[in-house]
């Protein structure tokens, strides 16, 4: 649907229903993290499908299957827009998404590819990302859709989630691995590296050290963040009063417990009680 | 089920009918390879979930929900016993599987435990797995069932998989990984130490180097292929012609080319064409 299109169809009161945020699992708190620091007057229903975790080294009709089960269970909760806070979903199920549901649908790609433009200046971008992101040239394309003289180099790196969720953020092993990771596409004179991944964020420091500090990371979840305001506000979508402190809503697929014990850690504010989601039903 | 009541209530041609086998993705093939070198006429089913692995960082609900699941798939497909390649849901799910599913099922921990107090000289025996495998206290009770002085020392190590599954079999960041994780348990002068995972025999040779020549490595998917031979000659389950050459038949819930593609190096020999699993249907 066009954004014009869906604003006019909308009901007046549709600007105070909560924004629906996904993620394959905890990853995307990241991204809800920023959601809440730019739009804090909004409730968010946050769904991580922590029971079929991770997405990222998954096939592309695997990823679209779960990302429409997903996208269902937030729809279902009136949700007036939804933020695919995975950049796997992202990458691969934003068409088959915005074909079948009727609210629009917000993704981590574009934004992040935006604001790597707009960091670089020699025009040389790097981009990690788990096994599926890469696979699928998502940013690739999104940067040439913008500047075609980018050049991109693309490297995927399906450990780093795992060391983050081992809580080795700083650990020797950490940078042996980030090293490995960097060294082709640094050997390429970067002078913007995309972060991703929505665990990438939590190890901004030390990929930065590995990067050097001539390289500007580029964090998809706060860009993406910006690109939801901007979109809801031209939608008229936003809160009338954004004095008000929003709420956040999480649900999960897998136990609750597991989530309670992570969240703090990436989202860093208290959110109501999480709750068990099915999906599917 | 008991095993005696199952064998008698058995029609003559079931010996004829497959083993079925299933692990959360393809890590189980390194049982079905053992399987396959100890019971060379048997055919096989494999199912992998490729679609929702890895289940070690799952709960143990999920993981119950799941293996019912793929053991429900198995039985529709008319297999005479069920083999849980999966160390975690042998850890989780075995009594609720046998409570429900009216044919044999034989899981990996309990033959590794017994392989391990065969082992062990000095009564001091490691246990590595996933963190659902750790956590279940499954080894230490099945081993302390069959050896009451045996003191058990264990070890959570998430990583390992994914530093399998990335290729990273002789790497130096996987044997810092593996220095890190075995300190602690080598420092309690163990000199048996139970691979509890399904992909950890691919790094057999790397344990073996950080563990020291003292530590006797147990390999938990010979033990389970000897284990499921002894228990299926027991219930007059095993075929009349050992010497038929038995096919292997994998299904996996993830797309069919990803399984083709690492199957080889896990199984070593060559199977019937992958088929899509639909599961819960």
């Amino acid at each position: 649907m066009s954004l014009e299109s869906s604003a006019s169809a909308l009901p007046p009161s549709h600007s105070a229903r909560p924004i629906g945020v996904f993620d394959s699992g905890i990853g995307g708190l990241t991204v809800l993290r920023q959601l809440h620091r730019v739009l804090p007057g909004e409730d968010l229903v946050y769904l991580g499908d922590t029971a079929r975790v991770p997405y990222g080294t998954k096939s592309p009709e695997t990823v679209i299957r779960f990302a429409c089960e997903d996208t269902s269970f937030l729809v279902a909760r009136k949700v007036k827009a939804v933020v695919v806070a995975c950049n796997t979903v992202s990458a691969w199920a934003l068409p088959a998404l915005e074909e079948r549901f009727n609210v629009p649908i917000l993704g981590v790609i574009l934004p992040g590819a935006k604001a790597a433009i707009a960091a670089t200046r020699n025009g040389r971008i790097g981009v990690i990302g788990t096994a599926a992101t890469i696979r699928s040239g998502a940013y690739n394309a999104s940067i040439a859709a913008h500047d075609r003289e980018a050049h991109v180099f693309t490297r995927a790196c399906p450990l780093l989630v795992p060391l983050v969720e081992e809580g080795w953020i700083e650990h020797p092993v950490t940078r042996a691995v980030l090293d490995e990771y960097l060294r082709p596409i640094l050997a390429n004179r970067i002078d913007a590296l995309v972060l991703g991944c929505t665990h990438y964020p939590l190890l901004k420091k030390v990929i930065q050290e590995c990067a050097g500090p001539d390289v500007q990371l580029v964090d998809s979840a706060e860009s993406c963040a910006q690109d939801v305001r901007g979109t809801l506000t031209v939608l008229r979508l936003l809160k009338g009063n954004p004095s008000a402190k929003g709420k956040i809503f999480p649900f999960v697929t897998d136990e609750v417990e597991r989530f309670e014990a992570v969240s703090e850690r990436f989202l860093g504010v208290a959110t109501e009680p999480p709750r068990k989601a099915t999906l599917g039903e």
